[in-house]
């Protein structure tokens, strides 16, 4: 039998609150057996682009990043982030290592073709570099993944940090049960979006259908649910919706989804 | 025969000029064999600071790392600056690593007791985790450091980039035989100031005190100096002092130090 491993996504609802972020850290130090954190960097971001005077430029409502963005996304992502995450989970005893996409090659991307939209340095993923993630895990240390990949040629860039963790999940399927998180601001799919206990714990593919005719998932979890169903056709075992409250071992109030 | 392991450090005068560290970094990864390199953050800390309106403190000449300086350094240091030089290394077929000493629990330091001083978040190292930097090394990875270390307590501290590259390669020194190279911007030890040509190509024990005696290794070259004689008695086998182009192979134009 494979080994599990949790690869466990956090937005910025998490990142921007240092308590939360401190229990969060908590919780997935806890979390058994082998893991990986992906984060993005939310708000931070912004408000330091903000105050450097750098314009967040939006075409058709799609946020593009420019090489000044991309500066302030390397420094908040890839540093003021990432590098408070790995000391707090060291101060946990969790032995943590920040990556991005480059280091390492780890996640090999290309800038995203223009079309209709430039979307500046803008990341599509090509590959992840199983292999070498496999073998910082065996050397007992959990990699922390900020939201930023490379294309080999000196370039880095901003990319989804959804799709960096389903990715890494797909890619190390085949030497572990992986195990997907993704902790937002909700307990997981509501049956009735205004009341928080109406999850709906366990969707699988007959569910889904049903819940999409019924129009519960529409709007913004339409693409997540999808994401989350692109990465278990690609044989990730399980993936996990809800808040941070999911990691607790006893919590049951989640959404579980598998094929 | 133990295998050779170069450490490099860089400083500000490298990194904060692009076409420099373009230049640095192609002649860096033509460098034979196992390597690390470890670099500071130079005046790109001093601009984003002044920019952001956080003041630099001076206390007695000292600069006091505030909590509001650590976060810009380790924006610039720990993100901008290492992420660059990590994807411009990838692109070059080097499989760099970026790291703080907090990722793996590389480099552990305690904040420097306050004395006559306090000088805020500055690390003093007590430990380098030999183990890890060596199976990161024999997973073919080339780690680059920058000048961040943490307290094991989830506190980043920010420590001179000589001394991490000098404790990396005395604590390597017992698996590799460790050469430490410090570019700056002279060619090396010099017996005439003013003469870019006169370089002492070789300092031993005898000739150091020669140099010392006579007023030739004086001011900012003595502790320098100091630091290199220390790291040879901990079993570095040699260092060399000079600019980026002693890492050319057939230049000779260079100060090497052995004991």
């Amino acid at each position: 039998m494979k080994q599990k491993l949790s690869i466990v996504k956090i937005g910025g609802n998490v990142i921007e609150n240092k308590p939360e972020l401190a229990r969060f850290l908590k919780l997935f130090s806890k979390l058994d057996g082998d893991k990986i954190l992906v984060h993005g960097g939310g708000k931070l971001a912004t408000q330091l682009a903000e105050k450097l005077g750098v314009e967040s430029k939006l075409v058709e409502g799609r946020r593009i990043t420019d090489a000044a963005s991309l500066e302030v996304i390397t420094m908040v992502y890839g540093g003021l982030t990432n590098k408070n995450i790995v000391s707090q989970l060291q101060a946990h005893g969790t032995n943590a290592i920040g990556l991005s996409g480059a280091d390492g090659d780890t996640i090999q991307a290309h800038k995203r073709p223009v079309g209709a939209i430039d979307f500046g340095f803008v990341g599509d993923i090509d590959g992840v570099n199983s292999e070498l993630i496999t073998s910082l895990l065996e050397a007992g240390l959990t990699p922390v993944f900020c939201a930023l990949t490379h294309d080999g040629n000196g370039q880095l860039l901003n990319t989804n940090a959804d799709t960096i963790a389903s990715e890494i999940a797909i890619g190390l399927s085949g030497t572990y049960e992986t195990i997907l998180y993704y902790c937002f601001e909700k307990k997981g799919v509501l049956m009735d979006i205004s009341d928080e206990k109406s999850v709906v714990k366990h969707i699988d593919s007959t569910k889904y259908q049903e819940l999409l005719n019924t129009k519960i998932i529409a709007d913004g979890m339409l693409p997540k649910l999808e994401n989350c169903f692109h990465a278990l056709r690609k044989n990730v075992a399980k993936v996990c919706l809800g808040d941070m409250e999911m990691l607790e071992p006893n919590n049951t109030l989640f959404t579980t989804i598998t094929l």
